[in-house]
This record gives C-alpha cells, sequence and structure tokens, in this order.
C-alpha cells in the first residue's frame, strides 16, 4: 500500500511543466506496490505512472532501473516506459525525492493463477531476458547467494521463534544449495527481473479469449545475474497450488513456452533444481528478516516466510529438471 | 489505504459481464478512502470507480448513498454516477461484498488549500444542497449531537492519557454545546456530505487558471441534518493553517461564494459558531476514540485528535458569525 510521499498540486504542476504531456486531468495514489509511492497520473496526454522513490531505494541504482525499462521497451517489450523531460532526462526529482513518470500498461494480474497463464508468462519472460541483451550497465545482485549468508545472520536471534529448530534447517540448506551453485562462467546471464510475482505481470485476454501478457512492471529488484534464475523465481512464485502442492503442468507450460523463445542449455537444464531452492531461500530470508524485525502488533502484512520453507522442501527432494516438468 | 478485498480476475469479468461497459481494460488498487475497497477501473467505455463496502459500512444504508448520488448528478451536480448495470440495478455484490461502479470524476484534490480554493468550495457545497432538494429517503446522522455523549463515554477510560484533564473539558464542551444546539425546525435541514474534508474535492484550473471545483466525491458519511453543519465541517476542515490559526480570510470566501447560491437564514447565522464547536468536538471524538482503541504498536496512521481541541477552543471564542467571516 503505497503511498509515503504527498504531493502538492502547485509542486506537481510545476514538475509536469517540464515535461510535454499537457494538462494535469487527474492524480490518485496506487494501493500497490510496496517499496515506493505509486500515483496514477492522467494527463491530456493520456495515463501515466508517477513514482517517488523511497528510502529503501538507492537512488544511484535508478539509472540502471531506468536504462533497462528504456532499453527493453526499446526493443519492443511491453513494459514500463519511461517518459523523457524537456530536456531529454526520466529520473527527476519531486517532493524532495527522486521521481521518473513511466506509461501506463493496460491489463490485470491475476490474483488466482491458471495453467493458461504460465505459457504466456513463461514466453514473456524468455522475451524479457532477449529484450535485456545489449544493455551494457550491470547491477549485482544483491539478494542473490553472497547476500544470503548475512541476511540468515540476521535472523539467528529470533528466527527459531517462527517454528523451532528453523535457524538449523536453513543453515543446512543454504550450505548445501551454495555448495550446488553453478559456478561463475556456467550458465548464460544476463538482466533477471528477480521479482517476477504474478502482481508484477498484466494479462489481458486474446483474441482466442485466453490470456495473453499486455505488460511487465515493477523492475527495481532488476539486476545482472543468471537468467535461468528468473525461471527458478517463477516456478516458486507461480506454480504452487494454496495447499503448497506443486503444479507441474503450470510448471511444464512456464518452462516448455520460456525454451520456445530462449532455449535453454544443459547446464541451465542440470542446474534448475538448485536455482529453484535458492530462489525459495531467498523469499525464505527477506520474510523471516522481516518477520523478525516487525513489532508484533503492528498492523502491516508480514507475509508468512514459512511458504517458502515448504517450497524449499520440495524442491530439495524434486531433484531433477524432470521432476519440475523441464 | 484501501484495499482489503481481492477480487479475481475470473470474478471481475462476471461481474462486468452484468453491465454494458465493454471490455476490462486495466484494474488497479487505490490508496484513497479508508472505509472501502477502492478500484481504478478501465474499460473500453472509459474510467470508473470500482467499490466494494467493507464491513463499516451497513449495507442497508447503499441505497440511501446510492440514490443520493444518482439524485444530485441527475441534478447537475458533479460526483460519482452509479453506473447501472443491464439489470437497471447499481448496488451488486462482488467478491462476497456489496459493490458498486460509480463514474470517474477528473481533478486533484487540494494538499495544500490556498485563499482561492474556498470560494468554489463553498458555491460547491451550496450546489450540493441544492442538489440534494427533493431526494426523498432520508437518514440520520449517526455522528450528529446524539452520538456524542455515547462517543465520549467509549473514550473516558483512556481519554486523559492523550492529555491530562481531557475528558473533563470535553464534557464542559457537550453540555454547553447541546444547551446551546438548535431546536428542531429552527434551522433548514437537508443532505448533507458531513465530511467535506479537502481530500473529498477535486479541482482543475479554470480558463482564468483559478481553481475551479471538479468534483465531489466519499458521500458514505451523508445524511439528512442542519444543512449549516455542513458548512461548519467545512470551516474546520478548510479554514485553518497548518499552526492551527484560523484563517477569516479563506473562511470570508467560502461564505460568501455559499451565501451567494443559498442565502443564510438569519437563524443560520447565528447558530454558525455553535455549529462549528459541534463539528470540531465530532472530529475530535471519533478521532480520540480510534487513538485510544488502538494498539501503540500499530503502524496505521491515527490521526491527531488534539489538532480538533484546538479547533473547538478556537471556536469556543469566536462566538459570533463574524468573528468567523460570515
Amino acid at each position: 500500500m503505497a503511498v509515503y510521499t504527498e504531493v502538492t498540486d502547485e509542486a506537481l504542476r510545476a514538475f509536469l511543466a517540464d515535461y510535454a504531456l499537457g494538462e494535469l486531468v487527474a492524480f490518485r495514489g496506487i494501493a500497490e506496490g510496496v517499496e515506493n509511492s505509486n500515483y496514477a497520473l492522467k494527463t491530456e496526454a493520456g495515463d501515466f505512472i508517477l513514482t517517488l522513490y523511497e528510502k529503501r531505494v538507492d537512488p544511484a541504482e535508478l539509472p540502471y532501473f531506468l536504462g533497462l525499462m528504456d532499453h527493453m521497451a526499446g526493443r519492443g517489450l511491453a513494459c514500463p516506459t519511461p517518459v523523457h523531460g524537456r530536456d531529454g532526462q526520466s529520473l527527476r526529482s519531486l517532493a524532495g525525492r527522486p521521481a521518473a513518470i513511466v506509461t501506463f500498461l493496460p491489463g490485470v494480474w491475476p490474483r488466482r493463477v491458471r495453467p493458461e497463464h504460465c505459457a504466456p508468462l513463461g514466453r514473456a519472460l524468455a522475451e524479457m531476458h532477449r529484450a535485456g541483451e545489449g544493455f551494457a550497465v550491470t547491477r549485482p545482485n544483491a539478494l542473490g547467494p553472497s547476500g544470503w549468508s548475512p541476511l540468515l545472520d540476521g535472523c539467528r536471534a529470533r528466527g527459531d521463534e517462527v517454528q523451532a529448530g528453523l535457524i538449523a534447517e536453513l543453515d543446512v540448506a543454504l550450505a548445501g544449495i551454495l555448495a550446488a551453485w553453478p559456478s561463475e562462467g556456467a550458465l548464460p546471464v544476463g538482466h533477471v527481473h528477480a521479482d517476477l510475482f504474478p502482481d508484477n505481470v498484466f494479462f489481458l485476454p486474446g483474441e482466442d479469449g485466453k490470456p495473453r501478457v499486455s505488460g511487465l512492471i515493477d523492475f527495481y529488484f532488476a539486476c545482472t545475474d543468471l537468467l535461468a534464475y528468473d525461471v527458478a523465481v517463477c516456478l516458486n512464485a507461480w506454480c504452487f497450488e494454496p495447499d503448497y502442492a506443486f503444479n507441474v503442468t503450470k510448471a511444464r507450460a512456464l518452462l516448455s513456452a520460456y525454451d520456445g523463445v530462449r532455449h535453454f542449455s544443459a547446464a541451465e537444464r542440470a542446474a534448475l533444481p538448485v536455482l529453484c531452492r535458492g530462489a525459495a531461500l531467498r523469499f525464505l530470508l527477506t520474510r523471516l528478516y522481516d518477520w523478525t524485525h516487525t513489532p508484533a502488533g503492528a498492523l502491516v502484512t508480514r507475509k508468512d516466510p514459512l511458504e517458502y520453507l515448504r517450497k524449499l522442501r520440495f524442491f530439495a527432494q524434486a531433484d531433477s529438471a524432470a521432476a519440475l516438468g523441464l
């Protein structure tokens, strides 16, 4: 739920004067996105999203995110396209925060994932990876393998309050994942989204009535990492049922559609299970960290870390690409 | 911050099939409105707001609210207009909640009120009162004078934790307000908004560049009460500076523009000060109630009740219509 910074109408009008978007028509806070303040902005030129970047975003990284979206949109990907001001800049300042306007994308994110969402998702993910080719700026994944030990250490003091023995289980899991992690250069690297959960993928029905992807949003975890890691994140985020059963039909649709656009190498196929364990651990750790660092009485929604323990355990026993539907 | 109920895309599409609004284009949660879940809905027919009514709203009262908006919009007021389904109904059900679609209004609410907002506001308020004429359904004001004693009783146990002596001061204030409150029939009654704070009034610049009201929203506190009480609410909500100084220039602009559309009677002029004290007490009491009933560690924004103690004290000494700018 995300409006942390209020913008006066005078400041907004002055800000918009730096763009060629015509007069302001409407301006409403959006309840989606957790890190930043997002507004639906309507001007004579159409619909846009105005984002004010809040404290958890490092301003030094914004040129990477905006540049990547620019690059991918320029290569035909349906992602938010930064709108450039009259001076050519897309990263500006508003109400004391870095701010940018991006294009509005039509579509609706699926509150309940159905198997027919998964092939279009897999295709869109592979197209995103292709669209990122040639963007020369890099950004290391702060929430990748090298970040997991410090995260786990940050949870050590109170993690077992969530479940007895949790920290010991995670110590073992982390050691196993790091030991099996692909060595540098073994797998293709590129620009990954790294957070492609259902609320970041918009769909609209195609002419046949089936869902097609109308846009990918929220590139603020994007980084330079193993392309197949992005696939592993999606298997975690899209292919489990509410009872935590892995839905191999969804996985097969996702993987096969992805492979149709960008072929998995043999090394990627072999690494997929450990990448899935790593992705499960990554979301488990950030959720556990938030859980153990949020006051108990707080009314904010804390996401359940144990959901990802169930997924981690599943991937630990489903130890082949075939078991995952590939 | 308001998305309490999630709507699946299947449920949404089934719901929209009952309307003649064409295909779904986009659907985003809105961060405004505290009582209900609000979504910005875009279809082939344009922009709309979809509201799911949450538990604090009594479903039995929805026909009053929707009927009033229909009536006022039909009389030319720029307020959300309920969209009727193919069967003629505007109140329907979605995701287990009462739900309605209303038209989208352009405009921006003023984060910082300037004197030039106040004349258009006063005019729009009087036009709203005129537009409500002839709507035969009534709804008593649950947060009017008869509700203040029980509210104060609900704050009695912990109210003095907010400020020493607060409850005793409010007991005296309430007794004085009730003793001076206009007797039944003394002042004109009609449909009042009862919550016309700046975030419920949209503005756009007119051709002269000055703000004009483009819409009034959020009629879910509307009720049948003294028309001048609505004016008193606006004096509380629009005419104080951040340092709690009463800005008589703003008040004068508001009152004079209102009077230009609907004349204040002599009895209304005489009653205005006590109505202002009553309105200040009403917002003080609901804020105090929320303050004393919200867990201390909770991260929700509790609005400061003492802001309205300052206003109550101001109105207690500014005891003539002239002191208020009328």
